[in-house]
C-alpha cells in the first residue's frame, strides 16, 4: 500500500524506524505509537497528494510541525500517516509597513523572530518550545507574553487550509478588522488538525518594546506569590509577562542551569514600554503591590543578557523539573480560571499534592489565571491522573477551563463534556461537516 | 396565526403600526418592511417559546437589539417575527476583581458603562451608536477604541445562545485563555442572528486609563492627514483612538453641533496611559510624526468636558452629514485594508467621488485601516452603489475586506463570493447545520 504513496511523492516518504519513532510521540504524552509512514510535504501540492492518497486508502492523516505538543495531539490512534510540514519552512513575506508576515506552517517562532531582526518588529506568542507556527495555530498556543499580546487567535489574521477533500480555503484577511461573515479562521485555530491542514499563515507583528524592565521577586510562601500576582493584575498595570515558579521549580532551575536563585516561590515579571519613565513608574507600583503581599527579595535584570537568562530559566523550568526525577513519569495540568480565583486554585493544587502524597511543582502564566502543576509519579501509577481530575473538577466549578493553552489532544477529551455541555455535540457536528470520513487526526479532541 | 403567539406570550406580542414600523428598518438601509409582529422577550423562556412557535408555523425570527445596525440586518425578507430583546436588559453580574461583567443582550453599551461607574473599569467597544451588547456581538461591532482594545471578539469571553431548535448552548468561558476545543463563541460573534439568538454575554472589562490626552490635528489636505495617520501607526505608538474626518465632515459637524473647528481634514487622536510622563512622551512623538506629514494646526482638549465634546463631534459626524442633505439618500462604505494601503485607498475614494460626480465625505477608524465613505445621492439613483462596488473591488485587490465593522446584512452579500472564495460555501454549510430550516434571520450574510 505504501508503495503507491512513495511513487506519488518520490523522496518525500519515510518509513525508517527513527522517523517513525520521532513521529509517534510528543513531548509529554506517556503513550507512543509510530505512524505507518512519514510524508515530508514541501508544498501545497504535496499536502493535497497526501490527502488524495489517504482518502483512497482510507488512512488517516496527522499533521506534524515541530513535535512539541503535550497532550498527545500527534500520536496515531490506529494506522495513520504523519504529514510532516517542517520542510514547508519558507517565510513568504515580511511587510513591516503593515506589521505582517506570511509564512509556511513549518517556520518556527524562533526562526521567524530571527528573520525579523532589524525590522524593529517581533512575533510575540511564546510557548517556550521552539514550536512551528502551524502547530501553534493548530493548538491555539499561548505563553509568557499572552497577558500583554494575546495568544494565537488575535495574532493570526489569515490562514490557508486544505480540507480532507483536498479543497483549499483562504480564511480571514490580512486586515486588523473584518466583519465579513462567519469567523472560520478562529474555528480552525485550536482545531488540532482535526478540520484541515494549515498550509500558510498571515501573522500580526508587534513593535519591539523600546524599554523593557524585568524583575524576579521572591516570596515567603506560594500563597503570597499568587496573591501578589493577583494584586498586580487587579491594579490594571500593563504587565508584559507575569510568571509564577514555586520553590521546587526554582531549585530545579538552580540545579539544571547552575543558577543560584533563592529557593523560594518567585514571580518573574516584565514590563514593556515606549517610555523609560512609564516603565519605571509601572515597575515601582508593581513592586509596592507585591511588597504588600509579602516579598522576601527583589532582583532586577540589568542587561539584555540577564533578561534572556531569566526567561531561559523560566522556559527551562519544565525540563529542569523532569530532569530532577530520572525514570519517573510526569503529567502537567493546564487549568485556567478567572484571575481572582487563581490564588485559591494555586493553594488548592498545592494542598492536593500534599494530601495525595504526590511530588510536584506549580508554575505558569498566573497573569492570565493559567498555571501548570507538574506532577511526578511512578510510571503506571494512577494517582497523577486522579490529581488532574480533581484539579480540573475544582477548576470547572470555579468557572475555569481544563486547558488554557496546551489543547485537548488525547488527555483532556474526558473533561470536555462537563466543560462544554451540549456545545460539545455541535463541535462534533462541525467536525463531521468538514471531515465526514474522519480522515484528519481522528480520536483527538473527541472520539 | 398570530393569536396563538399572543396567547403563548401574553402581553409580549405587539402588532401596533408603530412597533411594526420601528422593527422593519435600521439606521441606514434604504428599504423597509415591517415584520408580522414584534415579540418582546423578557427571558430565556420567552425566546424559546418564540422559536417553538416559529418552528411550528414556519415563520422566520429576526433578533432585534437597539435597531442601530446599518446594513439591513434587521429587515425582514418575507413574513417574519422581530424578536426584540431590549427588555432583557439586566446586568447580571459585575465582577471588578475579574474584570468581567455578565449581561443580558438588551443592555446597551452606555447603560453598562454607567453601571460600571465607581469600579474604575469600562467596556471599551464603542461603535458610536448606543447599540445593545447583544447586537454588537451579533455584528462583531467595533469602533473608535478598537485600535487599542480590540472589537467584540476579544472583549466577549462567553455567550449563551439559543439555537433555532430551542437548544441552549454555553460558548466560551469566563477566562482569559482557553484551548478546549473548537471556538464556537467567535463563530457566533458576527453571525448576525443567522446561527442563534444571543441571550447572555460575559464581557471583558478594562481599567479606565488614569491619564488621557486628546488632540485634534488639522492638515492641508486629505492625503496629508491619511499619511500622518499611517506614520503614527507605523511608529508603533500605543494610540487609543485615531480617527480621520475630512473637511466636509468637519464643516457638517460645525453646522450640526455649532462648533468652530477649522474646516480642514483632521485627525482626532487619543492616548491612554497609567503614567503622565509616558502620555506626554507619546503625544509629543505622535505630533512630530504628524507635523512631518504637513499639519496646519493642533488643538489639545484640556478637560474631560472638552474630550467628551470632541468625541461627541466625531460620533455625530455621520448624522451631521446626513443632516446637511435633507431629502437625499446616503450610503456608507466600510472598507478596511492593511494599514500601509490606507492612505492610497483614501486618495482613491476621494478621487472616485470626484470622477463619479458624487458628493460624499470620508471619515473613520484609519488607525485600523478602516474608513467610511458616506456617499450622498438622489433616492433611486444607482451611482452610489456603483461607487461602493468600485471601492470594494479596489479594496479587495489590496487585500482588504468589504466590511471592517458594519457587517454584511443585505448590502454586502454580493461582495462575499469574491472576498471569501470557496470558504463562503462552508459558511453556508455551517448555517445549514445550525439552522436547517432557515428560521433565523434568513437572507442575511447569504441568500
Amino acid at each position: 500500500m505504501l508503495d503507491s504513496l512513495k511513487s506519488l511523492l518520490p523522496g518525500k516518504v519515510s518509513t525508517t524506524p527513527a522517523d517513525l519513532e520521532a513521529h509517534g510521540k510528543d513531548e509529554s504524552y506517556p503513550l507512543q505509537r509510530p505512524p505507518l509512514a512519514v510524508v515530508y510535504a514541501e508544498n501545497l501540492t504535496d499536502v493535497q497528494a497526501t490527502l488524495a492518497w489517504a482518502r483512497e486508502n482510507r488512512v488517516p492523516v496527522i499533521p506534524f510541525g515541530a513535535g512539541t505538543s503535550l497532550e498527545g495531539q500527534l500520536i496515531p490512534q490506529g494506522p495513520a500517516l504523519s504529514l510532516d510540514l517542517s520542510r514547508m519552512n519558507r517565510i513568504l513575506q515580511i511587510a513591516p509597513e503593515d506589521f505582517l508576515a506570511v509564512v509556511e506552517p513549518g517556520v518556527t517562532r524562533k526562526a521567524l523572530n530571527e528573520a525579523l531582526k532589524g525590522t524593529g518588529l517581533f512575533f510575540p506568542v511564546d510557548p517556550g518550545a521552539d514550536a512551528s507556527l502551524g502547530g501553534m495555530a493548530a493548538t491555539n498556543a499561548s505563553g509568557t507574553t499572552t497577558v500583554r499580546y494575546g495568544g494565537m487567535r488575535p495574532n493570526v489574521l489569515a490562514l490557508q487550509v486544505v480540507l480532507a477533500s483536498g479543497e483549499v480555503l483562504e480564511l480571514g484577511r490580512a486586515v486588523r478588522k473584518t466583519s465579513a461573515g462567519y469567523d472560520l479562521k478562529d474555528l480552525f485555530i485550536g482545531s488540532e488538525g482535526t478540520l484541515g491542514i494549515i498550509t500558510r499563515l498571515t501573522l500580526r507583528l508587534h513593535p519591539l518594546p523600546e524599554h523593557v524592565h524585568t524583575l524576579r521577586v521572591f516570596f515567603k510562601n506560594l500563597e503570597a506569590a499568587a496573591q501578589a500576582a493577583y494584586s498586580v493584575m487587579a491594579s490594571g498595570l500593563p504587565v508584559a509577562r507575569l510568571e509564577l515558579v514555586d520553590a521546587r521549580g526554582i531549585a530545579a532551575i538552580n540545579r539544571y542551569l547552575e543558577r543560584s536563585y533563592p529557593e523560594r516561590p518567585a514571580l518573574f515579571v516584565e514590563f514593556h514600554s515606549s517610555s523609560r519613565e512609564a516603565l519605571q513608574a509601572e515597575s515601582r507600583l508593581a513592586l509596592e503591590l507585591m511588597q504588600g503581599a509579602g516579598t522576601l527579595s527583589v532582583d532586577a535584570a540589568q542587561t539584555q543578557e540577564e533578561r534572556t537568562a531569566q526567561w531561559e530559566a523560566r522556559h527551562q523550568a519544565y525540563w529542569a523539573l523532569v530532569n530532577l526525577y530520572p525514570g519517573k513519569a510526569y503529567l502537567s495540568t493546564d487549568t485556567a480560571v478567572p484571575i481572582s480565583k487563581m490564588p485559591a486554585l494555586v493553594a488548592y493544587a498545592s494542598r492536593l499534592l500534599g494530601e495525595m502524597n504526590l511530588q510536584g511543582s506549580i508554575l505558569g502564566h498566573v497573569g492570565d489565571g493559567n498555571f501548570h502543576t507538574l506532577v511526578v509519579f511512578e510510571p503506571g501509577e494512577a494517582k497523577a491522573e486522579a490529581f488532574s481530575e480533581r484539579l480540573v473538577e475544582h477548576t470547572l466549578a470555579l468557572g475555569g477551563t481544563c486547558t488554557g493553552e496546551h489543547g485537548v489532544g488525547l488527555r483532556k477529551k474526558k473533561f470536555l463534556p462537563k466543560e462544554h455541555g451540549p456545545a460539545l455535540s455541535w463541535m462534533r457536528q462541525i467536525k463531521g461537516l468538514f471531515d465526514p470520513e474522519g480522515l484528519l487526526n481522528p480520536g483527538k479532541i473527541f472520539d
